[in-house]
């Protein structure tokens, strides 16, 4: 195998076969992908049941860090996009960017990442694309992944269900994955332990989705934070959000690296958390579901839904633990660019 | 709005959501896509259908080309990749990663161009993602496209199912795509019309396979043109096959250009065109169905299939118009880089 991404590679010719069939089919060829067909052929859902699409492109620098790489990201970000709507994720595309003289050692251990994360998900990569564009124009490597769920009969979540009394949750602690970025390219060392929280969050949605089915909503607070997710659900519901932020999950070192650079936690990425929105009555069903998975041992009730004042337009308000209340923004312009 | 793409614009906060507002829901916003979750809800195919999927990225430079523009190319590669599977295609996913400073303008032309090719079409966009690259990551514009198509059932078309005797289809001129990308990047002018043959083929598709239930497969011999089409598909039946140089239509400004720079036409990549195997009692209805749809009027019979000879594996031949055979060999290297 050639060491280095050549352009070669992108060709559409031998070389290009060569590294699908040395390390894409290497690291994650089933039956669909190795067909070579240019379309994956796959089983419809049963009757009355729906599809639910997802599309997530992944450029984050650098391609790896503490908890995680471009490829978990890759493949994660796009499980979680899908299972956020309530769906079961069944199967990936995987488009990758490469820019010539990109290691091919690397290439080989985002795509062992990405086969690890799918086999956690319990997701396959069925149908794949390889471009390779030359030294300069890109930036080793950009990930696409393309995501196929099947969503039970009758089943609807939506940003646009939260209704007033409703319960908010987050699964864990906040900023996790911004930070431990952000301390990868400025070479800080807040704490030897902090890492990505980058994690296929799934199985963990489908077990709140069990014990509480009238969870109004999933969203994954990712790129602008918890901030910009509780924004975006008050606007589809035409709702205010309170949250009280000592009920909020942060780890010290986080927040400790937060106030030193002046960030705002609430609006900082997190790859591996949830936010629900949930009937009161089932809140406590949904918590206890949510702490009993690996990936929400930390979660917690962190506010809820009122209704909006007809004078203004909806708003997020955080009660702080000084006892004054703050509006909670959506992010403005860009505080860690290319964070996934 | 903005003049041009800043870092703000993939940041998940309120500069994405005007971009998304401004730009994409603009050009092309849908029910699905305009209701803003994570996620498109799809309604599923009958009972016995199946799903087609698959996933294109799209690098080409420059982005605007005679004949089309990386945003046509965006939605034809993947429509054409889904229907060469038999399925038809229905709904699209689109991400695109932009390079801070790529004029907002030409983001609002590639996007018209997409929702114009999408309709030709019959697809709808209905999932999107937005990632910024800082300036020097990236080469302007990148866009994956990822695409669902529904194929009946009993219907299975596959690279696999040639057999000797078989005739070979291409529904047209081959090399227009490559020779205008390279024309326009070495501002050469080999003639005033020649231009890029991207096109939505599965209109073309469905015609043929409804005239001639048989086909067994359709291939769009993109990068490595249609000689690694059809070493794709020799290798993946184990068949020999021969084609007639004199039956293959080709443009006489592109063989002048290929002969004047020393490439191959048979390895020119092309965006709107397909190959298609099917039975020898069917070869004549086929033609006549592709001959009939705007995209295929230059289409021929251009060779056939052949037993392969058990000593060596299986081989592409050409019978040349001075009566010689040469071996139509896979493109090796790269010829064109960023052609699509």
């Amino acid at each position: 195998m050639d060491s280095v991404v050549l352009l070669g590679h992108g060709s559409g010719g031998s070389m290009m076969k060569r590294i699908i069939d040395e390390v894409f089919f290497e690291a994650y060829g089933g039956e669909e992908l190795l067909q070579g067909d240019d379309a994956a052929i796959l089983p419809a859902p049963a009757n009355g049941e729906r599809l639910a699409f997802s599309t997530d492109s992944f450029v984050v620098t650098p391609h790896f860090f503490p908890g995680g790489d471009i490829g978990k990201l890759a493949v994660c970000g796009t499980v979680n996009d899908v299972a956020t709507s309530g769906a079961k994720p069944l199967y990936l595309s995987c488009g990758f960017i490469l820019e010539e003289g990109f290691p091919i050692e690397s290439l080989q251990r985002i795509c062992a990442s990405m086969a690890l994360a799918a086999k956690e998900a319990g997701v396959r990569i069925v149908t794949g694309d390889t471009k390779v564009v030359n030294r300069g124009s890109g930036d080793g490597v950009f990930i696409n992944t393309s995501g196929i769920g099947i969503l039970e009969q009758g089943k609807s979540l939506s940003g646009a269900h939260c209704k007033a009394g409703d319960k908010v949750l987050v699964s864990g602690t906040l900023g996790d994955h911004g930070i431990t970025i952000m301390s990868c390219r400025e070479s800080l060392a807040f704490e030897a332990d902090l890492q990505s929280d980058a994690a296929p969050l799934n199985h963990l949605i489908a077990d709140v989705l069990k014990a509480a089915p009238s969870v109004r909503c999933f969203r994954d607070p990712t790129r602008g934070g918890l901030a910009s997710t509780l924004n975006e659900l008050a606007a589809q519901s035409q709702v205010d959000i309170t949250i009280e932020e000592e009920a909020v999950p942060v780890k010290q070192a986080v927040l400790g690296a937060c106030e030193m650079l002046g960030f705002d936690v609430y609006q900082v990425a997190n790859e591996g958390k949830v936010v629900c929105v949930v009937a009161p009555e089932e809140a406590q069903a949904a918590l206890a579901a949510m702490k009993k998975n690996c990936y929400g041992t930390d979660g917690a009730i962190i506010g809820e839904i009122t209704q909006a004042q007809e004078q203004r337009g909806p708003k997020v308000f955080l009660k702080t633990t000084f006892g004054s209340t703050r509006i909670l923004d959506m992010l403005v312009g860009e505080q860690l660019p290319r964070i996934c």
